[in-house]
């Protein structure tokens, strides 16, 4: 069986053939991980695309001499070449090599690296060709969702433990919370965390993406998490929303209504489904209550080696899901002072429905 | 006094009009952070810098809604426009405004970005101007310096607890290290850290960019570890290695040998010095002792709101250091297999010698 990378390599040739591209030059150094298992902070990629059969003995990997031993280990599979200037030299190898159209990956190649490119080639058309590997990437494989699977384990456990400790409590600063909810994930198997955590007390809770401070938790206070585990390149993300003391009845009532949006809006999650359809099936029930201008922000994104990527799923956003996307729905109503609930849950579309990755409660957890 | 980001953007209209450009579209988020002290995740900003009088007034940043109060908060000294697509709209508002001239990043704009741009102005010209913020960021002010200073005191202060608390011990795995020293800097004064941890125990500290693993720590070994504190946006970076039991003759010399190299190093840097003859100052004493071949990398590297930046201080390096530039002095000698040495500094070039920030002792430490 072929290692995982390979099949994605061979996906990506019938796109580029698609393109009547010879070879793409890829130098988005997370499409290099998708596309190899690299993972040092300086290589670039020649995915070359003519001819199936020797394809693969074409195909070559350039990192610089700091990654001499790793490359040989995490890529054994592919020639490796050692040159610290890595794109610059895989092109010039591809126009030695006699190939008539290069792509490249305009949506990260910049201006100047782009014009450092043109200086030093003669006999090779650039061809712009962005998000090529991207698209792949919107469709998780097993061994993605797999990993998927794991970092959302991490979150779901480190929130468990921090509920079973009492680590939120009254007295506590968000500040405090934050650093131990990122120390539980560490320590439930995540290799760090997939983005800043936001823990939001009180009327900072009305704010979508505040930075925990050393505000004080107290009685009456919606406290917001908002958190993620990174697990061998896979993020996860998840808001759980809970309330210190019985709950006022406005706040039962938003709460019951974002929970309803965000169930709303999973229902809504199918293969082929318009993302601005399913933006749509949550807001309508938030717009119903009358608060659709408290729902601040887009209702989800895709995730995975990154924390935000496609598909974007909002009012204004288009195209459709794949089978295999794997997605956040996060619906949030926020009254500017006094407070406000997001609940969030990382899944997978598919058929007959989406799995769900996230699995910690969605009922009112009270303190 | 005008606020310390004026005096920035003040300094870039002198660039700007040396280069003979209306304005600047910066849209390098750390940029304009330095410019405007905005910390949101979408911004652009548009600095003017036609008719100094007014050019305050006609300077722009864009965010999206996300940011409302945060940017007013964070920018209250400048005109806020609130959209979504912040580069384009600053780039029409100032062709609107009938700037002529308008440069724009060409370091970070990747070649999509500049095709949408290009087809939506028609009256005004786009001229390449990478690099210009990032040339007033080389030479660090006061008030970064103090900040410089506060992450390095946040690393040395959770380096000293560590050791204090017999944190450095035989049974240990290097992960556990890492968290731990990592937990330390918070609860020191980091906001977070700089970069992933290297905790190198044994044979794995001849590999430079070693990443923690499960692997324990046993008498005999090198331990290297190479952490940095973030504070307010701004990188320390400090490498020392320890050793487990009394050193061997070998590891003795090697300390020794890395230790001087690095001295040389550091007397090296002064304002106007050649990088690459601050880099030869530290090769010449390990290259004198037979082991040039062992030192695998650059010398050291600028260090600011990012871990790497201008200047780079290496054999191939160009240019020279200015007063106010704020860099890492970090040779090391490793030996595949049996272990390796490293001791960084970070320090701020400045007349009549460079300021040290990394106050721990270079002294081998023996646990």
């Amino acid at each position: 069986m072929p290692a995982i990378e390979e099949t994605r390599r061979d996906a990506l040739r019938t796109l580029l053939a698609e393109a009547e591209i010879d070879a793409l030059l890829v130098t988005d150094l997370l499409n290099v991980r998708y596309l190899t298992g690299f993972t040092g902070s300086n290589a670039a990629l020649l995915v070359d695309a003519r001819d199936e059969a020797g394809a693969e003995d074409r195909t070559l990997l350039c990192t610089d001499g700091r990654y001499l031993t790793q490359s040989a280990e995490q890529v054994p599979d592919l020639a490796v070449e050692i040159d610290r200037s890595s794109a610059l030299r895989l092109a010039t190898l591809a126009q030695d090599a006699g190939l008539r159209r290069l792509g490249f990956e305009s949506q990260v190649v910049t201006v100047d690296q782009y014009s450092a490119l043109s200086a030093h080639l003669s006999d090779i058309e650039l061809r712009r060709a962005g998000g090529l590997v991207e698209r792949l990437r919107e469709v998780k494989d097993e061994h993605e969702i797999a990993l998927l699977r794991d970092a959302c384990r991490a979150a779901d456990e480190a929130l468990a433990a921090l509920l079973a400790e009492g680590g939120i409590r009254r007295g506590r600063t968000e500040l405090e919370v934050a650093r131990r909810l990122e120390w539980l994930m560490l320590e439930h198997g995540a290799d760090g965390i997939s983005f800043e955590t936001i823990v939001a007390a009180g009327a900072n809770s009305a704010v979508p993406h505040h930075r925990p401070t050393d505000a004080v938790l107290a009685t009456g206070d919606f406290v917001k998490l908002d958190f993620g585990a990174l697990v061998r390149g896979y993020h996860s993300d998840m808001t759980r929303t809970v309330v210190l003391g019985e709950p006022s009845a406005w706040q039962q009532e938003i709460y019951d209504l974002v929970a309803r949006a965000q169930a709303a809006g999973r229902v809504a999650l199918s293969p082929g489904a318009a993302v601005a359809d399913v933006d749509a099936a949550a807001r309508a029930v938030i717009a119903e209550a009358g608060y659709e201008e408290l729902f601040l922000h887009g209702l989800g994104h895709g995730v995975g080696l990154q924390i935000h990527e496609a598909p974007g799923i909002g009012a204004n956003a288009t195209g459709t899901l794949s089978s295999g996307a794997t997605v956040t729905v996060e619906p949030g109503v926020y009254f500017a002072g006094r407070g406000g609930v997001r609940i969030e849950d990382t899944l997978v579309v598919r058929e007959p429905g989406p799995e769900l990755l996230t699995l910690t409660t969605k009922d009112l957890v009270v303190i």
